[in-house]
């Protein structure tokens, strides 16, 4: 949990309304234009040979019980990299607990999942994988059917060139965690602006970048990927999904989740960890209310609103890998 | 059903070991290579605003009941247009009676379907949105859900400028076919031999190729498309399925299916209507015992497998539309 009081005592120093342009260049400092690419850690080195296994990895769908779904149906790229609907739908058509979070940007995100239960691409990857309301498979079973394709035989071994028999769950992890490393949204109107095109933005998604400001959204979502990587009670109507509580155990997380990034929000809906919002508007002011305690005006959403549509970056463009 | 009593008289003129090159090249003029088309309709003009579109829905989930099936689920472009599963898996995890048939090429075909039961792509394009077992939508409900989008309302009026209300299942059906019509696979080695590239095709491919007529595969497999899109009786062990039958009620139809295109048949497993056979080399043998009779031997059924890979042509490059 994080206190939003020193943030909000920005908003009893600014009082705005219709600024000339150049009023808006303090808040630019709030801001960070995305890098080219996330950290890389050290023990896992970002290689053309594993960025190209993990994407045919994340395209596979034999690695599930069914052989139909693979990361890609969820984290669908015609769709955002998400699935534009409330909850995840996965092995039989179960219906999970919550939302397809985008894979987009996630390399820059300090913990996975909405409950932030793992902190690594690396750590996320395989979950998916065994969890029975999504592929539905063991690890032992997905190696065993990668390695009936000579293929992915090779490919494992020119990816891992120093390992004796690389084709392993954990490498699996490592090719996954490289390709979306580099499924980044780079050169937004926001970016563009932050980098010194001042004509990027609107006026009015300027007007919501100094509100988003103001009003202390910046608070959570901060830092390149508009996230703080933290968790944050939030009592959604509708919800009884304990969050970070069931992780840690401990009561103050309970209906925490991890605050979640706003970058390409406009093309990610629907909102929140039960995916229950449609409208961006609602979700922005359920936000005012329930975040920092104030009924956000009219004129304040549409223009926050617009600002957050001045996040969505370029889509990386993926031309379909030839599965063995 | 077609007699194959004319095309099998071929073997006793033939009799073929190792020939020098310019002995095969009679067998050429039994083959055509893939136009860069196939036959254009009439009635639905292909244009760049309808094969747009019909990419979109060709990829587009929310047309399904569940939110997460498409076209693509099935016909996926990173598995030869296919699923490499024996039989579809659709709504809610059901298993289907039958394996997936690539689109690719599919507009050379004058029968869709491994009954048959539709003679064009249009009339083919609905079925599965409202199939039980594989997207169970209503055509109602799909229509509904793509009105939700403003982009979805605009397209269709510029696919169908003439139309005062174009967004119909009809031309759901209209866009889809369109888009199909451009998922052919060119410049095979086959395709390429053909042409006048005698290197084209390795030596074991060109005696397949000659095997592949004396024996008599090619009176079924015959055209650009390797199959004639008529029905013939197969008994595939363990199958009940009672095919064609289904379709006419009429006996000669009971377990006749329709001859599918050999074109990517290398990378289109698992083989036959429930797709039972995994291996090339195990699916010609029962074709040469089922269909004509005859136990190929080894050296047959290996040129054979090698000639078949040679049908194999390029796959579309396809980059994910973005979704509204």
């Amino acid at each position: 949990m994080t206190s939003l009081a020193a943030t909000l005592a920005l908003t009893s120093v600014f009082s705005i309304g219709h600024l000339p342009a150049a009023e808006y260049e303090p808040y630019r400092s709030y801001f960070e234009p995305l890098p080219a690419l996330p950290p890389i850690p050290a023990d896992n080195s970002l290689t053309e040979d594993k960025i190209e296994l993990g994407k045919m990895l994340f395209f596979e769908p034999r690695i599930s019980a069914s052989g139909v779904i693979s990361c890609a149906t969820c984290h669908n790229p015609a769709l955002g990299w998400a699935d534009r609907i409330p909850r995840a739908v996965g092995h039989q058509g179960q219906v999970g607990e919550r939302n397809t979070p985008t894979v987009l940007n996630s390399g820059f995100l300090e913990a996975q999942f909405w409950d932030g239960r793992e902190p690594s691409l690396e750590g996320q990857a395989l979950g998916p994988i065994q969890a029975e309301v999504e592929m539905a498979m063991t690890l032992d079973g997905a190696i065993e059917r990668l390695a009936e394709f000579d293929e992915y035989q090779t490919r494992f071994r020119q990816a891992f060139p120093d390992q004796e028999d690389p084709l392993t769950a954990t490498n699996v992890a490592m090719t996954l965690a490289s390709f979306q490393r580099t499924l980044n949204t780079p050169n937004s109107p926001f970016d563009r602006y932050l980098r010194g095109d001042l004509a990027a933005m609107s006026e009015s998604q300027k007007r919501g970048m100094a509100a988003f400001v103001n009003n202390g959204c910046i608070a959570c979502h901060r830092g390149v990927n508009l996230t703080d990587s933290r968790f944050h009670r939030f009592e959604l109507p509708g919800s009884t999904d304990e969050g970070r509580f069931l992780v840690t155990g401990e009561e103050h997380d309970r209906f925490a989740f991890r605050t979640p990034t706003l970058r390409n929000v406009a093309v990610t809906y629907p909102y929140f960890n039960n995916g229950s919002v449609d409208d961006l508007g609602d979700a922005v002011q359920l936000m005012g209310r329930q975040m920092l305690g104030r009924e956000l005006d009219e004129d304040s959403v549409a223009d926050l609103v617009a600002f957050l549509h001045a996040l969505t970056g370029e889509m990386p463009r993926v031309i379909f890998p030839a599965l063995p």
